[in-house]
């Protein structure tokens, strides 16, 4: 498949290398998580201003039986209104959906009719178009998309507030009651549909080779890369770049063009030339990347 | 000083505690700060879909010279459009601005001229008031809240450009490159500034006793307590309650009414009701506390 | 009541010229929303891309039949994916919850125990603080300084979602869904509680009073203009800033000092010394600001 | 040209069309601005607390004077701390920006490698790619996008911002600072780009026509439309949707498909089932919507 910006295919790249990246951000979502539990998962504990002086001597000794009963840790003091720990919950639950929401944009792109290299999976319950009987819904990628649109807002809430007041706020508390949970209710429901989609991705290795290949320009670095060991970078990027004009204009394949250019065909053999036009060869260090990825995974 | 809501003051509680709740909170951000480098800290190298195909068969030994080069870390693979730590980064020094922010909220709450408690330091270079001579700018918390209120927002962006397309984006990478340092220099102006407001903090101990003191209604939750365990809880309250509302409309301190109070007097002798109203016996755990968190701080 | 930052008294000002501010900033709102009605109560019809194709040639009929029947205006165009008047929607209500938070922010910080000039009022409905018998929980402020600290957010998701895919978005539409009736919902909220404040604001005029008159260090801006049309500007704020200090330093009435100081006796006679000193005469053009306020609002 | 969810083409549209709701979006933007420079170019002038007490009896002839001179509406009162006017400011130039970056989106999204319906112009000084000769880059869209992602963050921060403290904010206003410049620079900076797009936009409508013919499947609906006038639209909608998929797998023209389908054959005559697949017979009231806009914009 092509390596792409949004706009324009760029070099080869696999989807295993795209599919990846998604990977490697899920897994260091897990790891900030990890990270963050003992952080988080503190009691808060205390009266009106946390000195527990409603206790007596014995408030520090509640508090820890407390929080052994709730299996929390126990903060060394009340923590009341320095919220920073439940804003890094948003934030780390804010950052998977981002994650989550690149993964569904990828999927959505490659669904488009001209591009068509993959797919949500079709099921029952997903439904199909009401207007257009041959469409699938992308419902997973719009689910996703949309909570990592809602999501930064959420977090920039809880951010927002953290200048609470002495040692109860008049507002900046009550802000998060309804954002927090939101910021994990939208996460979750972008999480059941995002592996749902990974589950079943149905892939079109055709249609992707016919794109990737298409008038060959996809190779036009690795030809400029080829070219320039022999005759200089500058002149092999300027022949490369005419050439690649003349395919373009006449929709013929650059290889075909280049094996014509005289000024090219004494430095590139033609066994060479066919080589230069295979993804096979042009997907540099790619699966000793994967390999890598999914080492690091079944750790 | 009393503990607060912004509105009213409830029971007492002591700067220290409040201050070493300041001290946590900035802990908690140096160890996420931490926690976060060797994440953050890792080379992004490749072409333009990150194959490094353009390297040939070298692509990975030049990077991990490259990254021992800078001091990097080696990533399993490029994440040119996979941003979630650059968000990360972007949060972790968020949270570091909103704490300081609750920092400078708190002081400016302290030197409003009818609490008048604490102040930030007067200084050569902050000048006084155009207007009011006697006037002290707080120069320090307008900084620090203004960089709470415009860095969450800025987190925000981060956040919101994570769905960036394909293996090279359309904007929502170039989102990122003013919106980040920003980040960086909103923290660290408020983190100048509060340190210089902490290190040269004007406390006034007369005023907080004084403001502690007043009719000794933050004294009336320690009396309930102490009355509830001899006449029950409920009754205790009601008795206090009324009392409370006779010290206020007769501006008379709590202790006085209470001392006349038939109802309460047979259950609480004058030694004890002295004791009820001494701050220092009010203060709960929040020296065993602040101790915590003090010796956390010197490890 | 004097006129405040956050942190200080600066001169005085009335109750009533905050108040005319509170009712300008809501009347702004309401003329925003009445601007906004044509242009957002405005039909969207058609089918997947708009054009109405397969309602044949009776496309635009229809159209307009169904916006009269819901009383509609008539687009030029389907909207589907221009959402710019949704997002604007949503600002001009944001903005209102946004004016009703600085209402509320000013009562809350008035209500403070050091202040007291002026309380949300008593309810039943409300209920007393659980833990303080005399406290009144300032329920109206903190619902709506919540909502002006979540709808701002709300609104950028609104203006983030603007870039719409074609003719049908894949996730921006989706996530107005849930955000847009919530920014209405908090703001009604928001109205509903600010409205109950402001009809029983309980003003506490003796308290303002006292607050206002302190050590007369209110006035020291007027003593300093009167003063300065004798003797020039620089040597007269010199004067009265030193006055100042010693009014501080001696916790005495800053008119006091001033009868005393030679340099300045010769320069103002007692009656006027006395009228620099009465907040009536230092209130400028309030209560003409005021009667302009309540003239437009009476139109 | 397909009209689009950015993942399949659903029916066809014109270029026409989408540019009109661009057009449209943009001269609402236009309106609202000049439906708030009444209520934006107004003096804010006054001391402290706004009163113009320092003036004497003379502070409102000032106050007109002066906005006289600088050609500003007089308010009815001081308005430094109610900033909804400023916001509104910062909102009204978002909502700009967000339909920039609609339109650059769409643009963008045109521009990819595989639909390649219409491109940004070429330039001298855009410069080609680095890596690609070949490729144009989309300069102007990602200004756009950049812009239109980072200010809906901006604007959330005046809103963020408007609870002020009573006269004078501590922190709130200086937020403002740099926030709404920025706004301001970021969308007149998307606006030059976008102008540049606008004016210059290459199209390639044979590519366009080619994109929206494929396998026919982009008239599905107007055939099911036309069969089920005969036969019922349950039935008729059954049948182009097994046809559709036949096509599908096929990879045939569906008019071809329903021309060999008996249970339609009978049903659609030859002439008519080629109408049905003449793109300018399913445009709907796209023409009259697109005078519409036009007449409006030469208003």
């Amino acid at each position: 498949m092509p390596g792409r910006t949004l706009l324009q295919q760029a070099v080869p790249v696999t989807l295993g290398l795209k599919a990846a990246g998604w990977l490697a951000a899920v897994r260091r979502s897990r790891a900030r998580l990890r990270e963050l539990a003992p952080r988080a998962l503190k009691l808060q504990f205390g009266g009106a201003a946390g000195t527990l002086a409603a206790l007596g001597t014995r408030g520090l000794d509640v508090a820890a039986a407390l929080a052994e009963e709730l299996q929390l840790a126990l903060p060394d003091l009340p923590w009341h209104t320095q919220r920073d720990t439940i804003a890094e919950c948003g934030a780390a639950v804010g950052l998977l959906a981002g994650s989550l929401g690149k993964l569904a944009r990828d999927v959505a792109l490659l669904m488009q009719s001209e591009v068509a290299e993959a797919f949500e999976p079709a099921d029952r319950d997903r439904g199909g178009s009401s207007a257009m009987p041959h469409k699938r819904n992308p419902v997973g990628s719009v689910v996703a998309q949309a909570a990592a649109a809602r999501v930064p807002n959420l977090v920039a809430t809880l951010f927002a507030v953290l200048p609470q007041e002495h040692e109860r706020a008049v507002g900046g508390w009550h802000a998060e009651w309804e954002t927090l949970p939101e910021i994990f209710r939208l996460a979750a429901g972008s999480l059941a549909h995002v592996t749902e989609i990974v589950d079943g991705l149905e892939v079109d290795a055709a249609r992707m080779r016919a794109n990737a290949d298409g008038l060959g320009l996809l190779f036009a670095e690795s030809v400029a890369v080829a070219l320039g060991a022999r005759i200089g970078r500058p002149e092999a990027r300027q022949l490369v770049e005419a050439a690649s004009k003349r395919a373009i204009a006449g929709q013929r394949h650059l290889r075909d063009v280049l094996r014509e250019d005289a000024a090219i065909g004494g430095h590139l053999a033609e066994a060479e030339l066919v080589a230069l036009f295979d993804p096979q060869n042009t997907l540099g260090a790619s699966a000793a990347m994967i390999d890598r990825v999914l080492a690091a995974a079944q750790e």
